[in-house]
């Protein structure tokens, strides 16, 4: 029997397999090279496809690494956190300095270390931080241009600041997501919006308890317009209870955007 | 007649033409992909060829930019200096402003100013700036990987401090020279090497009059030697006095190089 097919035959017999021992992993990546986290038919360069390649290596047996979010294609992390059921003979300083040696040199373990049988990255997360970086001034960010979207035209700090406060809070955030057909609940809520300028650079800070398909990077870009005067801060609360994706503003490209820090209790 | 027959023309006249006014630039570019500075024949990707192709379009003529120094493949530049003369009705800012809007995004014009006729960037720069990063550490510089080089282990730096003191001043460099068949004189004299520590990052930062071919990285690559115990400080006096490229350490990757600044009087 294959590696790909003992592989599927253990993702459909669905982790019945007893696993000696659950991991929590903090993982740190680039994400340009990358179709994003999740690992997709036909989609080879994955994050998370990378991870458990390597894992799978170490095993002698498939594994299925399990991510708190799915980020997408070009979006980077600090810190996704992650989960694993794994059976081999190694200290969790062992796994993590294997998993460096193996892992292409755009993404790094930071953490391996033991969990609770039940331990689930993506179900028990209770908040996640996102980071939008941008670039505006005379010059273009040569050495990180790979991390942060150049802007055109500069934008107003204090109109995006009043704007970030009617997002703030619990809201039905279907304007903001990129998912139209989103058939569960698109109410989620944001704890925390800071816009930080620093030289050049401007960053949108998003700390809340979960965020749908798109929704910091569209955020971003109706933030964004308000800054460009084409918005005003006060049009937020109509275009929250519009709850239609194509009142809100643009898509920001995914390269801007970084997940900094998963949450759990 | 084409074009690059009319620039091949040009370039064998030497720049006979009257060209009305001559400008310093200050230029910055992540040189991961390019083949260096320096335009050669067959080398399509290179930073003085991208830069004279803005400028060709702009100026309607053929036009060579002089760079202070040729950075080779994979070398990056805070702030290389060049001077170009040229024939536009611009000003400063508006030239700046056009070639970073026509060059690719890892190559940005810090500045464009009018120089003297007679200023030329090669044969007036008295003195250059070099950092030499390293990263040692349990992590992976995921999001700069491409401006470091990552060491196996850790180099003792009160020994190469200890070393750079030997190197520090005017010598025959031969043993440090890339080019073994180097007709004219190999005597240089460096300003100071410091060699500097933060967190997982270290620095070797050298400043001099010029810098012969590969010079700083073998520098970097012999002080690392005495850094892992496998050569003692002390061994630099015989190493200078012999002469000779295979008694000095080894040639350290491109990517970990950077030129910082040029110095005028």
């Amino acid at each position: 029997m294959t590696f790909s097919e003992q592989r599927r035959i253990f993702q459909e017999r669905k982790f019945e397999l007893a696993m000696n021992q659950n991991y929590k992993l903090l993982i740190s990546y680039d994400g340009t090279r990358y179709h994003g986290w999740e690992t997709k038919p036909d989609a080879e360069m994955t994050v998370e496809g990378k991870i458990e390649a390597v894992l799978e290596r170490m095993a002698g047996a498939p594994v299925h690494v399990i991510g708190a979010g799915r980020t997408d294609a070009g979006v980077h992390a600090r810190a996704m956190a992650a989960n694993v059921h794994l059976d081999v003979a190694m200290d969790e300083e062992e796994i993590r300095s294997r998993l460096n040696r193996y892992l292409p040199d755009d993404i790094c373990v930071l953490e391996v270390k033991k969990a609770s049988e039940r331990f689930h990255a993506r179900y028990n997360s209770v908040g996640k931080t996102y980071r939008y970086s941008c670039y505006y001034g005379p010059l273009k960010p040569v050495f990180d241009r790979k991390y942060v979207c150049v802007l055109e035209q500069e934008p107003d700090m204090k109109r995006m600041k009043k704007a970030a406060e009617y997002l703030t809070g619990e809201h039905d955030f279907a304007s903001f997501c990129g998912n139209t057909k989103m058939k569960k609940s698109t109410v989620r809520r944001i704890d925390s919006i800071e816009i930080t300028k620093n030289g050049p650079y401007i960053y949108f800070t998003y700390q809340g308890d979960g965020f749908l398909y798109h929704m910091v990077r569209i955020l971003t870009g109706t933030l964004l317009e308000v800054g460009f005067g084409r918005r005003s801060p006060e049009s937020m609360t109509a275009l929250l209870e519009a709850r239609n994706r194509s009142e809100a503003g643009f898509l920001m490209p995914a390269q801007g955007l970084c997940l900094m820090d998963v949450r759990y209790f």
